[in-house]
């Protein structure tokens, strides 16, 4: 078994975009991919690609690439082996309610198990099987839960973060625009939709595709 | 000027990153900054961060760490010198709603123009300032359209792909969780929320915060 924490950092966050596109390759029925052919579809580049996957002990072959089967067992038991991680879902509107309809499924080991919203008028509705609670009531139901999704209107942001920390929250994934601050001891992953949709127009802009393939 | 062809690929997928990060501590009133720093929010390595910013015209100077003004500005004129892109965005659900309300109103260069969905209860309203048109009306409504964003479900996904870019769309933000196919030509970039809570989740539990802060 390989000791996890040695993986650097910056390897560590390319884990989840190398599990995603193996598990494209193997749904299709290929069973090696080359260092060069990821590289063209992850954009990132064949030596990072090939010192990454020598921390998974897996060694490419030349001429033969990589062995998907072995590679995706290694993510699966890396990514999954984990205990379940029960999320709380702040901020039941649009964006909110998307994700209780969605819920991660296809995830073993992340599910939404409470939300929590200001209006009273979806305050004791069912969304996707979870109960809408009122965010007056955050305090009290947030046992065992570590990891927080933040759908809020930008204003309510640093507020609801203060509380849900102080409550013992220690991960937030934050989908709203605002910069929030936190102690050092929690971990916020922030999600920009108009970041990403920027970047998608730079990159048709100023790398237009030619042989290249992307996922 | 900078010919931002010359950029490696790798560097400009971080770009966004990097202005996010820097409009971040030119909020807070902070002039300079260091790769230090810098590597420890964003989870690169400084001899990444160093050389990137190398293409960008930013020389750090030791003990001073880098003019966050000067990156700033360079940032800005990168991404924000391109001419409008207007946007479709297919499937009125609630996330495809959460992109009507929000419609990207910080972004001066991306703005969604038209939007489709199947349901005819749902043809001819309008939601934040754009109409909704029925998917069967595709076809004649995506004039100057080069970018789709894609709320659709899984099962319509493919065939709605497909119809996009045979009207000339060759960009596309994909949130479904479905892969799609393309031809070699039109730039597909997938954001799966499943992988970024399972990411969220990977890191909270391998590597625990310590003197490092993110945004």
């Amino acid at each position: 078994m390989i000791n996890q924490n040695k993986i650097p950092q910056a390897t560590a966050k390319r884990l989840p975009l190398y599990y995603r596109f193996l598990n494209n390759l193997h749904i299709q029925g290929k069973s090696r991919v080359s260092s060069k052919e990821l590289s063209e579809a992850m954009k990132v580049d064949s030596a990072t690609i090939r010192r990454d996957f020598s921390y998974f002990g897996a060694l490419g072959k030349k001429g033969y690439g990589y062995n998907v089967e072995y590679l995706l067992g290694f993510f699966r038991k890396t990514l999954d082996q984990d205990e379940n991680t029960p999320v709380a879902l702040i901020g039941v509107g649009n964006l909110g309610t998307a994700f209780l309809n969605y819920n991660f499924t296809k995830n073993n080991n992340t599910k939404i198990e409470v939300a929590f919203d200001a209006d009273k008028r979806k305050v004791g509705k069912t969304i996707g099987d979870i109960q809408v609670h009122h965010i007056d009531d955050l305090e009290g139901n947030l046992e065992n839960i570590s990891v927080a999704i933040l759908t809020v209107p930008v204003s309510e942001a640093q507020n609801i973060t203060d509380r849900l920390v102080k409550a013992g929250v220690s991960g937030i994934l934050n989908f709203t625009p605002a910069r929030i601050t936190v102690p050092e001891n929690v971990r916020v992953h922030h999600i920009d939709l108009a970041v990403e949709l920027q970047s998608l127009a730079y990159f048709m802009k100023h790398y237009p595709l030619e042989n290249e393939r992307e996922e």
